[in-house]
């Protein structure tokens, strides 16, 4: 199999992440935090040990906490619907947010009546700075909701230089970082970013069953998912200090085990950068050969800033067809569709094909499964 | 080490979870119900295999589709949060209840205003079921709360009989089996029961990350958490129909796989009674041994339905000092303390002793460990 899906989930791990998930499944899948004994204390080393290696990749130890929880999608629902809004603020997002952000935002806008407004786009659909700018100016942003990088074109958005225009507002920042934290170097004690979202199965080549937010200290969010803490348990309201109230429920260490030897691979940004520069020039070279097919359509490629993904459509065929010829005759794995992404495809104009097909490359590809793939479009492209 | 925290989550598990977790961690985990490629397929098989284990084991093929999350926290958030309440209305809980679902309930209840009323005990704090009826008639339940087995004592509820009441008055009933499911026979095509939660890595001897709960057929909640679903990802509104839902973000379809694989060894409620005779066997061993230590209180034994789990305290000592010479020096695994469980305290008069310590026996417990531990605590009470 040629797996080319690596922005839905990375595949493979490192082994080492296999090792660990199934040592720990083996002998320390014991409650943290809640029993005394010393395995139990053991699993909870663990947890710290994976909260200050994410807090030291993302360059956020003096400032930030890291709270885990057991998706990118269940942070980004304790992070927005923990979040005060005012009736009639303004909500900012790019159109490049996925519906773990979108739909969430929806449910939140029904119960607090705020706008969403679209950060603007240049006509290469890069976020357009100057006109944001404006539009702040203009409509005062309450909040801002920026993706790191999208999970459709892979686009790097500028979320630095969209927090720091938010701070002089004082709006608080969202950042999705679910498809860039271990592939995009960020810094967070270097930017204005209120709340980090990242997913521990995708750019970090941990496991599934575990992501997670950072937290600027001093930030505080009502507690959205309740449960037992294993403190203060006669008290009926959630923990409201510290972190404990973001994290109810058993702890998964198994997964958070995962994740530890996952960031053993990446624990720098010396160490990302290396990764990002092996994957953008993959991603170069399978753009460069996708353009010399006749019959193949790429979308938002040259001038854009983007990194590993490349969306695309043959001539002729539905995005699915496309992705459903690739898996049955050629063994290769791509995602097609929307991509979970509500608000991005009016602007790549792909409804027509329902969608998109996505490459998406991962620290494992090959050039050979590169090659293999460009043949198998080439295939596809030339029947038709 | 001698494990009894089984309560909290069982140790270890069968060898089968170990290794089909293993197996699909490095060759299946991929994003099922999303890439339409014949992995991504095999992951979903996985998942829907589990589904109708689930089902079968709890006799709700018929009439109740399961929905699976990552634990059972969620499942009671999705649950309680989803339900329409009405400004008012009784919410009846037993005393036995977790914060999963009291925490929960007591956000809900500052939304909607209802009012939280406990089911009437008895002397020895088993359910008074003539008094519930009275209560019932004078206060008409709109949704009724219990727990199929409690962490903290092991009673077993009588949760057929209330849910019966309770449907007289067409209230909803829900029930946590987070200890029951696997190790106490319930038929659910013989209730009036609406929702059934579960946690995978309790009684059913499946890993960390996972848990759900069974939905009866025609029931909807409202979704509280969004995210993507794969489907219809144009659309703001988390689709309405089904059970996708209730299931946003990449499923862990490891822990789905550790589930599937702990399902095989409980697949009907004939395995589920010999467990339950067993380990019933190894409680009624240890309750009688630890009657015989002077310096041993210990609660609600005697005449209640229980399985599994000791509470106990040893005097001149509080809960967690017990639970720490326990572990220190005699390697014994057990939780102390008020076990997230807030309303049952002010009955078992546990306080001063701050909660009690809880052995919780489990499959892999033997006849062997319990000597072990019995010893030890009749060491601890004679030095006092």
């Amino acid at each position: 199999m040629i797996y080319l899906d690596n922005a839905a989930t990375t595949y493979p791990k490192p082994e080492e992440v296999y090792k660990a998930m199934d040592f720990v499944n083996r002998n320390l899948a014991m409650n943290p935090g809640r029993g005394g004994y010393s395995k139990a204390k053991e699993a909870e080393n663990i947890i710290d040990e994976t909260r200050n290696k994410l807090l030291k990749l993302a360059g956020g130890s003096d400032d930030y906490n890291v709270v885990l929880t057991p998706s990118a999608t269940i942070a980004l629902n304790e992070v927005i619907m923990g979040l005060s809004f005012r009736e009639g603020e303004n909500v900012y997002v790019s159109a490049f947010e996925h519906n773990a952000v979108m739909r969430t935002l929806h449910a939140a806008e029904k119960i607090y009546g705020f706008n969403i407004v679209e950060l603007p786009l240049n006509e290469d659909l890069t976020i357009d700075i100057e006109k944001t700018k404006y539009m702040f100016s203009k409509d005062i942003p309450g909040k801002v909701f920026a993706c790191h990088v999208s999970n459709v074109t892979g686009y790097i958005l500028p979320v630095n230089e969209i927090a720091n225009l938010a701070k002089e507002y004082e709006a608080t920042v969202v950042v999705d970082a679910s498809q860039s934290l271990g592939l995009v170097p960020i810094d967070l004690g270097q930017t204005h970013i209120d709340y980090m979202v990242f997913a521990g199965h995708k750019t970090l080549y941990g496991p599934l069953g575990i992501g997670g937010f950072f937290i600027k200290c001093g930030n505080n969010l009502r507690k959205y998912i309740s449960g037992g803490t294993g403190t203060d348990s006669l008290n009926l309201e959630m923990p409201d200090n510290g972190i404990k109230g973001y994290e109810p429920a058993s702890f998964n260490v198994v997964a958070a085990a995962g994740l530890n030897a996952a960031l053993d691979e990446i624990k720098d940004n010396e160490a990302v950068e290396t990764l990002f520069l092996r994957e953008k020039e993959l991603e170069n070279y399978l753009v460069k050969e996708l353009e010399k097919i006749h019959n193949v359509k790429l979308y938002v490629t040259g001038n854009v800033n983007s990194v590993g993904i490349v969306p695309f459509n043959i001539e002729g065929y539905k995005a699915s067809e496309t992705g459903m010829i690739l898996d049955v005759d050629y063994d290769v794995a791509v995602r097609t569709g929307y991509h979970c992404a509500p608000l991005i495809h009016k602007y790549l104009k792909d409804t027509d094909y329902m969608g998109v097909v996505r490459a998406s490359i991962g620290k494992f590809t090959t050039k050979e499964e590169i090659d293999g793939f460009v043949k198998a479009v080439r295939d596809i492209a030339e029947e038709y």
